[in-house]
């Protein structure tokens, strides 16, 4: 049996946003979500839908879930919608009686130009919706300002869930410490990792292409790139790891580095330990400013500050991103006000939010040093969601 | 290393189609893949992208790709676009650059109405794009007429691929045989296929929540709805399952029957092989109907008369629909002439196209009898693409 205990929390949580943003109806307006997915639906329904789906919520409490007459049950199985409304060969009468019937002022669907989370409503079916809506007094808005608290204020349910996935993603980091040897390619150990995954039956967190993203050494290319068999693990050098899993449908993403320490030495060069102490320095000093209220932008000003004055270059992207059931999971961003990030930078952090820390810088005839830490904002400031990584991991050889 | 033959030969292919149907610029305009999905990027990229994404191939066979620093490799690495190009803080400049330089009359961008795997342009994304081109003299239509012959004229890896995926499912349908017995519940039964497709390292072809779906007997409700433990495998009574295979990015669909005959019984029931004729002959009757030219509508139209004739109701549904990287892969489909299905149902079948052919009649004490074949169209009619199930398959208990 499908468990949609989650998505019962995440209805609940919609009606209070709807009533704190004053917003009188929120419409979710999906279909072929296999292939055309809506970031939103899995926060409010348990599987996706094939033909054209409304699943409304009012400022009221009122719920009410149009589906094709072969995906209805599922809705029904949730106990929590008022109307569960079958329909086989369009949606149109049905959304339109509901809709006249409520009588919204306002309507917020799910587009946004800046929160990619809350941008799941295609072109195409926003056409559509104009094409049914027309001559009516209805104005559609975007909901980014619904969605963005829905998705960022976790639930006790939600954390739980990532700490989880976490955890595992952490003893495999173990795994991979006692697997690492010179010699090995980036693919063979992007390969490693996706067997250790597929025992614990879990999936990467994002594109097995590059989840694991594997670095080995200095000459190989920074970003989510392919692991190849062109770079291997030597000694002297530094492995770095990004990686995260899908359990229980939320998400872990961490970066950890290694050192493949030759015979006889006893501590870490001293470019690298410099770059390893700076990286988490800035980590530390993001963390120092996340809390409820404060400007996503102001964490990211916190550590690129504390980089750059360690006499490093930026990193080429924001410090935190959200995380949940995706790897990029909503849209306050702690990141720096870049046009390619629209307005998230400006977002307000809140407690419940769960966000990466991370960050990276190269060091030349050494490789990578980058990490990543999953936290969760709490009301005064934030928790690790794991263990942090406090010093370099040694690989001796 | 990432495999990305079939991108090279759909690329080469969009030329061609470009050409044909006298479009000057077709441009995928994509941001965080991973949950904000384009079905027509992995067409074209081996791999998902995070930051704004522009891929941009002309008729002339001029192809660019400008894609966030991170991400760059992945498109250099492909050896197939003309320019790869690179931006940190916003793609605006170096887009605008490109499309002032090749100057189209015409911009075909992913969205429609009819086409879900057309439609994979968000509307917040066409807000920016919008945005970004005031002023500027290009008109934007929709990708659909590029897209449909694009997604739905499988290359031969293509086929080989999906062919691959079938008899995997084959396999699968074997071993269900073997393991069918009286008191197994809808979840035990879908457990049960899952760790198989775990042990193959495949995953389902949709929502793992109701891929498969198992409906056993006659009172389990008909749909697109996940096994419950409700009901359980009967003796004298049916067994339906549908399901599919992702095997190297292509899927199978396909349903079979069983019948769990009680000892001494020798003959399947005369109201349920009379469904069973009736189902095989209206699924004849459709690939009758199926070749190159002919529309898509025409095919449902045979399928449907045979079943009515045959004294039952009409299937609510379409058909056939494409099958490929997805379960509903392409716009063309074979189906009725309903406000849902847009223009969908007109569109005209083309040699390489994919399609399941599928319906079920319910049989009142017994269960759901319900055939869903994979089928190729070739120049002439089409082939199967794996064995079609040709009589019930009995379980003796």
């Amino acid at each position: 049996m499908v468990d949609f205990t989650i998505q019962l929390e995440k209805i609940a949580q919609a009606v209070g946003i709807l009533q704190e943003q004053n917003v009188d109806m929120w419409l979710t307006f999906v279909r072929e979500t296999e292939h055309n997915a809506d970031p939103a639906l899995p926060l409010i329904s348990p599987s996706n839908v094939t033909w054209h789906t409304a699943l409304i919520i009012t400022r009221e409490g009122h719920k009410v879930a149009i589906a094709g007459r072969y995906e209805i049950v599922n809705f029904e199985r949730m106990g929590i919608w008022d109307e569960t409304i079958a329909y086989d060969q369009s949606i149109q009468p049905a959304l339109i009686e509901v809709l006249d019937r409520l009588n919204p002022r306002q309507i917020a669907v799910n587009y946004s130009e800046s929160d990619t989370a809350a941008d799941g409503l295609s072109h195409g079916m926003y056409l559509t919706l104009q094409r049914y809506l027309a001559g009516k007094p209805y104005q559609l808005i975007s909901a980014e300002n619904i969605l963005n608290p829905l998705r960022g204020r976790k639930t006790p349910g939600e954390i739980a869930r990532i700490r989880a996935a976490v955890a595992l993603t952490d003893d495999i980091i173990n795994r991979i410490t006692a697997y690492l040897k010179p010699g090995l390619t980036e693919l063979e150990i992007a390969n490693y990792i996706h067997a250790e995954y597929r025992k614990e039956g879990v999936v990467p967190s994002w594109d097995p292409g590059h989840c694991p993203t594997v670095s080995c050494g200095a000459e190989t290319p920074v970003g989510h790139v392919s692991p190849s068999s062109k770079y291997v693990a030597t000694t002297g050098e530094l492995v770095r790891i990004d990686q995260g899993v899908i359990l229980d449908h939320y998400i872990s993403d961490i970066q950890r580095v290694w050192y493949l320490q030759p015979a006889g030495e006893t501590e870490i060069p001293a470019p690298v330990q410099h770059a390893f102490d700076s990286v988490r320095a800035a980590i530390l000093a993001a963390g120092a400013m996340l809390k409820p209220g404060v400007q996503g932008c102001v964490v990211d000003d916190a550590s690129r500050k504390t980089i750059i004055d360690a006499g490093y270059p930026e990193y080429q992207h924001a410090v935190g991103h959200m995380i949940g059931r995706t790897v990029h999971d909503g849209a306050t961003l702690l990141g720096p006000r870049w046009e390619r990030y629209g307005k998230t930078p400006f977002g307000i952090v809140e407690a419940g939010n769960c966000f990466t820390l991370e960050l990276g810088v190269h060091v030349p005839g050494y490789g990578l040093v980058s990490l990543e830490e999953d936290v969760v904002v709490t009301d005064t400031g934030y928790e690790w969601l794991g263990k942090p990584q406090t010093e370099i991991i040694v690989v001796p050889v």
